[in-house]
């Protein structure tokens, strides 16, 4: 059956694209390597129709698929399990831009579009794509559209979704739903474009979509500033929001244990403010000029000095100190992982919530584990946190992690839920958070969820064991 | 069965909130007098509880679903059908703001608050709840949620999809969905927020949404622009988006058939540019002052009159003057209701391709009916225009819709077909556009959207005849 099925994709696709034997590690183990699996065949089609075949071939052998982008994730997402038995259809040979629409401000993209050639064909064409985050070199937009990817710029410029305009996808039955739109408007039937983003390749697999693009702003700079507290971090925020407007896009948080850290493990790296509890990135695009976006952090700043809210502040005098300052922050995941195994959360809460939540949480896991380190830093304005619990001073990263792994998720999630907050903001759920999405969401969200994925996929055949 | 019902429904709302008798054409007449329907009765629950009370014993009793908010659709989506069966459930009476989150930028509202309330609730906690159309002094935000609404912010804002972040939703099977949230990232399984979102009432009854605030801007302020081509209003467009950036929040097209038809009608207002063949109106919302704004569009549209693209313009001296701008254009729909009855089409195209689309299509309608009227005007900014065909002058409206209004709809949506538009841009399907529907959209959307219509709705009792 399986040699029929392998057989017949070689006769479909060449036998070159369906890989059974040799070190398929690059698709079979995730960048983390958190996750090994064992695939039946490793199948790189070339083209929508090739996607079509394949997922009528296993659909009618009743073998289950999973979809893989860039392999970048972070929840075991795009692994085939062990077994043996499933198929890894790989996007990565779908790499086409398929059109630029500048008076439209859209761009048609193949899933399997690195998402750095992506913003580097927007800006050739003269404009911006602002989906951004750590993984751009590799990931792809399928990839970043079904796990609903989020990153640096989501103040501004929302999460993947709301850089999505259409999709095309294959659905679980191997039929090629042509959903590519560049309309900003069209309210006929029900939103399925929003239904396949996020559902990680649980309902089916999108091979192509049409993207937002926006002006390029005319300049873009970046400050940071000192805090005493988490509540003036919100305060700053608000005050940021009500002066800059759309100008503000991004307002990142890094807490004093996480630069120290960084301080720590990379101490050639400037630190332009004297240590604060926390410090905050602030990054503004201006319509005017480098000049009007200094001026206008400057303003906002002496008045975050004035009122309090600010112990320090400093903003880039150039390109390349804004750069140093936002790779202090791309620099806190490094240094963690330079310091040892920790354990890491993907939380979002509403802003307002935040002090509170971590007031609360935090003296928790002290009281629960004395002299553990939180590493907390993330995308304030957006009210996600990489709430990361590092072992005490000079334990040992694996040791903890087996030791407290389960009981600090426990602990942290469990805190979440009064302040109305969320176990998995950006990173997706995967294989890593399932049993977290069966016990913590509602009864009735999981039974529309369940009924959605019956309908869509009745054999069960994508991505199974993922989500739901 | 049904007397049992009702008797079960008085018990349950008090008698008084269980309609039967009388004049009930408030909830079974739609406002445009279009479709007239008979309900078995109008029920007006006053919480959640009490929506899930009545779709738990419709369900038991196989009787079927018209929710409604305002009753000020436009496609026949909130009407009773003529049966004398349905149950009409007005959301009327849940019309409290729930909560304000300053700092998290979010409100909590029941689907009933009419939307000039939730605009005023934001604007006294001193913030912008951006969405606006004409009806908003008597439709719901459930409503708008509904069908996912547009109006003249959506350039900037999005559509009512956009500005909401969480629902409470009672399911067909009568059970509470809870998902309210304050979140602005939240990967934790299917996006079942936007599935509800534009299924007007067909999957289950919104009755709560979480929406999302901006800061008020500290000025707002509008120029007219006359343009010689629809080529030169989306260089303008491309122009004012590159220099404005986010800052402009509207961007609307008026056709000289339109505004000739507002200065007959209407002869008291102000049109203070000379005729062009198109009108542009543009808003700008800025973070410094009035006076920032109007020197941003002089020298934007100084820069458009040198390079040809404009042939005149005007900025507002006073938010007066900016009034009676907007006035402008929203007399136009009065003012072809003065001059008879009409086609309307709500349609739209990736904004590069409008130009084309309406040379071919202006002149296909000539040929077909010679001296007809184009009253085409619009959302420019979003690629919705509201591409209306008026009898040629002199004739009478009822006649030439009666003789040409299928016709000249096929030959509209057929013209939409190769250039990527939309049949229905911000109005929705209803029952107005349910053939369309059925007829236009591909066989995978359909068959993609009938398997979750069966899912979450199996026995067919939300809104039936509607959409799908």
């Amino acid at each position: 059956m399986s040699a029929a099925l392998i057989e017949q994709l070689r006769t479909r696709l060449g036998a070159a694209q369906v890989l059974t034997e040799g070190d398929l590690s690059a698709w079979e183990l995730d960048w983390r390597r958190r996750w090994r699996g064992k695939a039946l065949a490793v199948v790189r089609p070339g083209n929508t129709a090739e996607v079509a075949a394949v997922v009528r071939a296993c659909a009618a052998t009743g073998v289950s698929i999973v979809p893989q982008g860039g392999n970048t994730g972070l929840v075991g997402g795009g692994v085939p399990d062990t077994s043996g038995s499933q198929v890894l259809l790989s996007l990565q040979r779908m790499h086409h831009v398929r059109a630029v629409d500048t008076a439209n401000l859209t761009m048609t993209v193949d899933a399997g579009c690195v998402l750095q050639a992506v913003q580097q064909a927007a800006h050739d064409a003269g404009l911006l794509f602002p989906l951004s985050l750590a993984a751009e070199g590799s990931c792809t937009i399928g990839g970043n559209l079904a796990t609903n990817a989020g990153g640096t710029q989501v103040l501004r410029w929302g999460n993947a979704r709301d850089l999505c305009l259409g999709l095309e996808v294959v659905t679980a039955q191997g039929e090629i739903w042509e959903g590519l739109s560049g309309l900003r408007k069209d309210n006929t039937g029900y939103d399925l474009r929003d239904l396949f983003i996020g559902s990680e390749g649980t309902l089916g697999v999108i091979t192509a979509a049409t993207l937002k693009l926006a002006p390029q702003p005319a300049a873009s700079t970046t400050a940071l500033a000192g805090c005493a507290t988490l509540d003036d971090c919100v305060a700053l925020l608000k005050l940021a929001q009500r002066r800059l407007g759309a100008g503000l896009t991004g307002f990142e948080v890094m807490g004093r244990v996480a630069l120290d850290l960084v301080a720590q493990h990379f101490p050639a790296l400037p630190r332009p403010l004297p240590a604060a509890p926390w410090t905050v990135l602030l990054e503004l695009n201006d319509t005017d000029s480098e000049a009007a976006a200094r001026n206008r952090f400057e303003t906002l700043l002496a008045d975050a000095l004035d009122a309090g809210t600010v112990q320090d502040a400093v903003v880039a005098e150039s390109i390349a100190q804004a750069r140093a300052l936002w790779h202090l922050r791309e620099s806190i995941p490094l240094a963690q992982a330079e310091e040892g195994l920790n354990i890491k959360h993907d939380i979002s809460l509403p802003v307002s919530r935040i002090p509170a939540f971590c007031a609360h949480t935090d003296a928790l896991l002290e009281q629960h584990i004395p002299g553990v380190r939180l590493v907390n830093f993330g995308h304030l304005g957006d009210g996600n946190l990489h709430y990361n619990v590092q072992a005490p001073a000079g334990a040992d990263g694996a040791r903890f992690l087996a030791e407290h792994e389960h009981a600090v998720n426990t602990l942290v999630f469990d805190a979440l839920l009064p302040h109305g907050g969320s176990f998995s903001a950006e990173h997706g759920i995967g294989q890593l958070k399932r049993d977290e999405l069966a016990a913590r969401k509602s009864p009735v969200a999981l039974r529309l969820m369940r009924a959605i994925k019956a309908a869509l996929d009745p054999q069960g055949l994508m991505n199974p064991g993922r989500v739901i």
